[in-house]
């Protein structure tokens, strides 16, 4: 129920939708790059498959196409963002090079983002600080699905947290993780091929574990990391209120229950305290070199890294791997056989394809074959 | 198995020991701040629970009572610290006062430390933020006991996140969270009381999840939070190298599987990288009015924290939780009460007491009907 598509093709495909918005040229390359890194990297909940969602926001006025994101207070090594109620996918990327500007200047920078909406994958933003030898941290908080430990409510998003770490002859560690104990995208995965999620994942409506992977529609929520009181759920419950502190109430942006969900079918929140605007992110940046000198770092992170490659695994054939290892074999194996999409999310984007008037690529032969999950 | 102290007399104790240990009165009693702190809000494998490790690392010659930590390279929002081979109480309590005094000027500080070892409750030195205004975060690595997602080897330490977070008319968000599932001390009282571990806090020498409390003892290793591949032990584990990368590769101290041990009679690793001192920690500060006036975050964070703490529980009986509310309640107990002491710590602090010619105190006549656990 797959089919492959190339990346080029994609990528026109969604510069053209982004253009046809009123994004101007620029914008409409970086956003259709933040969304082909998620399909790319093997992240395909956070890809293509969201471009109709961010048409949705658009269509109910919640995304300006000109906005301006800026500065609205900085100290030397920090600064408040406004984004104007822009694309995630731009006010991001904004944000994280006001960081690494101020990083460049005292050694660290942080940033706090209000008024924003989605901004694709975490990993995306925190990978920017990397060709400058720097260490780069992306979280954002989300729309509300998982609930804090010994609730019924959903109070939290996914929240995820990345961090980009530069290395020397070995790839960068790249982490890049939900902090629930699985993303949405894993139960709309089950719910599509009618299987059962492992217990752990979600609650039903009672609060008591579930297999089924329609609970979040029925009432129930998704778990933190840690899945019950007894294997820490708490501890997934700070992780995730924590991104949500950072990224929602430093700056003043929605938190908590009162994030504005990204699907526009949900109402907006009408009883969101006063003074918070759209959703919020936190981004910072820390050169190497303003601890030691980078060579030095990395000669010990390429001892870490193969150290931790090498660890005796419980299963020979599974070794351990290092933190952005899978995302790194599915882009290197994607960029050469292509992007594999999912039928309904082919016919999503045709249905966008026709409504914007942008051609919708044909998909490549060889992928026709393929069976990608 | 238990008897109570008084808060002033273990207080009294623990600094004659540091006192004869050779430390100033200064540093003893700084030291024993930090150690009293764990006892005081609950986290009692971390107290006076330690004190006859810290000697015993003095015996072998690992801690210099004379250390002059000192900052190595700096930037104005960064700096590298030496530790000096003093002892952790005191060294993260020097670090964490360069982030706040950076974080002062510049609007946030971030330090890494290398030569130091064990430095207590993490929650103890992020908290020193928070007169400040600020936002404190405190990080270290430790004695390798956690096996990697897929992996046989115990590589990485319990690594804790700590983060103190201020608020206005409520108290402050204090997370302090090992990233394993659940720490070694958890293990010990079901030990001590001869119980079975719930299923996800160990694995056995085959990597196989088991109930036995003496699994670490037998060839096995802890669990990353998420504790299993299908609940996501794999993000737990990039907690755990994020910690150990941030505590220990930065600043050059001992990392993974080369962290000197905590406990004496563990060989020192004979192996470690070339240009690695010690353990390693991370800190930092940020100011909250870097990014906006306190008084509007204050107002927003009381918001945060009412509206989680009145989310419907699953258990009326259960209220949901804020972060730090435990250990909070747990410290006006014991500021009351006084300190329960298992009888097996009681008996350590007693030889330590004749070895080092400081009296210990007797137990309260209330407490000795006291069953504290």
């Amino acid at each position: 129920m797959e089919a492959v598509f190339s990346v080029d093709a994609l990528r026109g495909f969604t510069e053209a939708v982004f253009q046809q918005m009123g994004f101007v040229a620029a914008d409409a390359a970086l956003a259709a790059d933040v969304l082909l890194k998620a399909d790319l990297r093997g992240i395909d909940s956070h890809g293509l498959a969201r471009l109709p969602g961010y048409v949705r926001l658009w269509d109910a006025g919640r995304i300006r196409v000109d906005a301006r994101p800026h500065i609205v207070h900085e100290t030397p090594s920090t600064a408040l963002v406004d984004g104007d109620a822009g694309l995630g996918l731009l006010v991001a990327p904004y944000a994280m090079r006001v960081a690494i500007a101020k990083a460049s200047q005292v050694g660290a920078g942080w940033v706090a983002v209000r008024n924003s909406n989605h901004f694709g994958i975490a990993g995306y933003h925190a990978m920017l600080a990397l060709e400058k030898d720097m260490i780069g941290i992306a979280l954002t908080n989300a729309s509300p699905l998982v609930a804090p430990a010994l609730s019924l409510e959903r109070m939290l998003g996914t929240n995820p947290i990345a961090v980009a770490i530069p290395a020397g002859e070995e790839p960068p560690v790249v982490i890049d993780m939900a902090t629930a104990a699985a993303a949405n995208g894993k139960l709309e995965i089950l719910q599509r091929k009618g299987g059962k999620a492992p217990l752990g994942w979600v609650q039903d409506a009672e609060g008591r574990p579930t297999h089924d992977p329609f609970a979040l529609q029925r009432g129930g929520a998704l778990l933190p990391l840690g899945s019950r009181p007894e294997t820490g759920s708490h501890k997934g419950y700070c992780l995730s209120a924590l991104v949500d502190i950072l990224s929602g109430v430093l700056p003043g942006a929605g938190f908590g229950p009162w994030v504005p969900p990204f699907v526009h079918f949900l109402p907006l929140p009408q009883d969101a305290p006063p003074g918070t605007a759209g959703i919020g992110h936190f981004f910072g940046a820390m050169r190497i070199d303003a601890f030691r000198p980078a060579a030095s770092f990395k000669t010990h992170m390429d001892s870490w890294i193969r150290r931790f490659r090498s660890a005796r695994p419980i299963d020979a054939a599974e070794p351990v791997k290092i933190p952005g290892d899978p995302e790194r074999a599915m882009e290197a194996e994607r960029l050469q056989r292509g992007i594999p999409l999912h039928q309904s999310v082919i016919e999503a984007l045709k249905n966008l394809s026709a409504r914007m008037g942008v051609p919708f690529p044909d998909s490549l032969q060889n992928g026709e074959e393929k069976n990608v999950t």
